[in-house]
C-alpha cells in the first residue's frame, strides 16, 4: 500500500481507527481481523457502488477466512427507509446472519447512514464497518456513529449513535466521481476549517484548481493527509461530545441549518447538500460577521475559498425565502424569540450562540439573494 | 397511595427506579418531575389500555405541568411492527415532538417492547417511561431495556438496550385482567422463582388459589411485594450482564428456547407466550435432571406449582414435534453438535450448558407429549 494517515477515536470501549491509504479497499479482510470482528459479514451497498467495488471487498473479507453475504438495494436517498431496512435484515437472516455478524457498509453517505441504522437494530445491535467511498462521506458522515433514515415526516427522523468497529477509507474509489459530486463533498471541508483549522482553507483552495475533470492520480496521491486532518478535526470534537449534549458536537452544524431549510424548500435533488452547506456557510459568515465578532477579512477568507470551489453562494430562481425561513426553524424551535444557532467569533473559535432571531435568519437568507 | 414496594437498578448514568403501589398510575406526573424528565410527553398506548388508564395518565401528566399527546395504536403482537412505529413516529413529528420530548409506554409486553424501541430511535433516542399493565410485563418485560419489533422473518429481530427512565407498576390494572392472561403471566414468575428464589414456589402456589375468576380487591392488595421480589431478581441480573454478553442474562431464558420453539410450530396465538413457557420450563426441568444433576424432588415442587396455576404441562394436539424441534434451534445454532442451553444444578443454581444435543431437545419435547 501506498501512502497511509491513519486517525484513533477514544472513546473508551467504542474507540475504533480510521484508515486512510490508496488501495486500502483490498486490506479491509485482514483489517476486520485486526479489529477483532468474528462472525459472518454482510456487506450492504447501491446500485452505484456494489458494481464498482463489492466483488473486491467480497474476496478480500473471504480471503481472511469470512462468510460473507451481500445485499444491493437501488442507489438513491428516496431508498434511505424503513422499507428499504426491513428487506434487507430479511435478506440478512436468511443468509443465517445472527447476533455474532457484522455489517460492512460500502458507499456514500446514504449506505453508511442506513447499513450503520440496521447495524444498530439488527439483534438489538451488531458491530459495522464503513467503507466510505463519496467525499462527503470519507471527510465527513462515516465517522461519528450517526446513524438514521428518513421518514415522510422528515429526514434523518428516527436513527441511533452507534459507533463503527473500524472506518476504511480508500482515496482511489473517488476517481470516478463527477467534479460536481467531489465539489459538494469539498464544502465539509470548508466547514471543518472554518471550525478548527483556518489554514487548511489555503489547501482547499490549491486543491480547486485540480477538480476539473476529477480527481487525477496525481491528485489522488495527496488525498490521505488532507482527509485524514478533516476527520481528526471531527473526531476531536466527537470525542468531547460524542452523544451532543454538551453544545460542542453542535460546532459541526455550522452552515447546516440555514443550508438544510434552503435544501428542504427546493425540489429534492436540486441542490446536493454539500451545496446547500455552501450558501449556509455563507449565511453563517454573515450572521457572524453582525453577531460574534468575526472580521470582513476573516468572512472573505471563507467565501474566496468556496467560491474557487465553484460552489454556490446565491440562492437558485425559484426559492421561496419564506418558506425556506420556515424549514430552517419551525416555530416551535424558537424559546422567547431566539434560537441556538452555530456563528464564528474568529475563525477556528466557534460558538453556540442563543440569540438568533427570526428576522436574523430572515436577513441571512435575503443577504444570500444577490 | 397505599401499600409501596421500590426495586431500583444500578446501572451508572442508566440506574432507575421501578415504583410499584396500588393506585400509583395516578402519581405518574409527579414521578416523572423527580426522575429530571423535561420536555413534551408522549403516550402510546393500544385499543385495549388506551380505553381504560390513558385518561388518567393523561390527566396526572397534564397536572404536572406536562404538554401530552396520545397515541393509540390496534392492540395485538401483529402490529409490533416497522409500520406502526413509522405512522406513530409521523403522529409525533406532527404533534410537535422533538429530541426533547419522551414518550411513556402504557400497556402490555406488546406496548412496552414497541414503545420502547420507538423512543430508542426517535431522534436518534429519547427517554421513555414503562407503565406495564399485565402480569407479564410487570413481572418480566417492563424491566431490563429489551426493546423491539417483529418482521417477516421472526419476532424481535430488530430491537434497542435502551433502559427506561422510571417504571410504574400499578397492580390495580391487573384486577380486569381474564384468569388465563393471569396465568400466562405467573409464568414468568416460576421462572425467576427457580433461578433464583425457590422458596417464592410456595407463595406462588398459595396465589394461584385466588386467580379465579380474576384477582380481587383483597389479593390485589398482597401483589406489590410478590411483584416487587420478582423484578429484584431480574434487576440483580440485568445489573450483572445489561446486554446479555456474558452468559448470566442468559439465566432468564430458563424455559423460553424450547417454548419458543412450541409456540412457533402452532398457529398464531393459539397457546400464550407464557404458557409456552410453562412447557419449556418442563422440558428444561427435564434436560436439567439428565444433565445437570437437577433432583426429582426439585423438579416436582416447580411442576406442582406450575400444575397449580393450571399453565400446560403436555403439547397441545397438532404439534409437530420435528417442525418445534426445528424452531427451537435450526441447525446452523449448533457448533459441534451441541447448542448453548440454560439448565438447573439445583433449584437457585442455573447454568449456561453447552452440551445440549439435537437428541436431548428431541427427547425433551417427547417428555411433553405424556
Amino acid at each position: 500500500m501506498e501512502h497511509m494517515a491513519n486517525v484513533s477515536l477514544s472513546l473508551g470501549t467504542k474507540s475504533y481507527d480510521v484508515h486512510v491509504a490508496n488501495g486500502a479497499l483490498e486490506t479491509i479482510g485482514h483489517l476486520c481481523n485486526s479489529a477483532a470482528l468474528n462472525g459472518k459479514a454482510a456487506i450492504i451497498t447501491d446500485t452505484n457502488i456494489g458494481p464498482l467495488y463489492a466483488g473486491r471487498v467480497r474476496q478480500s473479507l473471504e480471503d481472511s477466512g469470512y462468510t460473507v453475504s451481500l445485499h444491493i438495494f437501488t442507489a438513491g436517498e428516496a431508498h434511505k427507509n424503513l422499507n428499504t431496512i426491513e428487506s434487507i435484515v430479511n435478506e440478512m437472516v436468511q443468509a443465517g446472519h445472527d447476533r455474532t455478524s457484522f455489517v460492512v457498509a460500502l458507499g456514500g453517505g446514504v449506505v453508511g447512514d442506513m447499513a450503520g441504522f440496521l447495524a444498530s437494530i439488527y439483534y438489538r445491535g451488531i458491530p459495522f464497518v464503513q467503507i466510505p467511498t463519496s467525499v462527503m462521506a470519507q471527510v465527513d458522515s462515516s465517522v461519528g456513529g450517526k446513524t438514521a433514515v428518513d421518514l415522510a415526516a422528515g429526514k434523518n427522523l428516527i436513527g441511533a449513535f452507534h459507533q463503527p468497529r473500524l472506518v476504511l477509507i480508500d482515496p482511489n474509489t473517488l476517481s470516478t466521481l463527477s467534479p460536481r459530486l467531489i465539489r459538494e463533498g469539498m464544502a465539509e471541508m470548508v466547514k471543518h476549517a472554518a471550525i478548527r483549522n483556518p489554514g487548511m482553507l489555503h489547501t482547499l483552495r490549491n486543491l480547486a484548481e485540480e477538480i476539473e475533470p476529477g480527481f487525477t492520480p496525481a491528485t489522488i496521491e495527496k488525498l490521505p493527509d488532507i482527509i485524514a486532518a478533516n476527520i481528526a478535526i471531527k473526531a476531536r470534537i466527537v470525542e468531547e461530545d460524542e452523544k451532543e449534549t454538551l453544545g460542542i458536537r453542535a460546532f459541526l452544524n455550522l452552515g447546516h441549518t440555514i443550508g438544510h431549510g434552503i435544501e428542504a424548500a427546493l425540489p429534492y435533488g436540486e441542490l446536493l447538500h454539500g451545496e446547500a452547506v455552501s450558501l449556509g456557510l455563507r449565511a453563517a459568515l454573515y450572521l457572524s460577521r453582525r453577531h460574534a465578532g468575526l472580521s470582513a477579512a476573516e468572512e472573505q477568507d471563507v467565501l474566496d475559498t468556496l467560491r474557487a470551489l465553484e460552489l454556490p453562494l446565491t440562492l437558485p430562481e425559484g426559492v421561496d425565502i419564506d418558506r425556506a425561513l420556515a424549514l430552517t426553524a419551525s416555530d416551535k424551535k424558537f424559546q422567547n424569540g431566539s434560537i441556538r444557532f452555530v456563528l464564528l467569533q474568529r475563525l477556528g473559535a466557534p460558538i453556540l450562540s442563543k440569540n438568533i432571531t427570526k428576522q436574523d435568519l430572515r436577513d441571512a437568507l435575503l443577504e444570500l439573494t444577490h
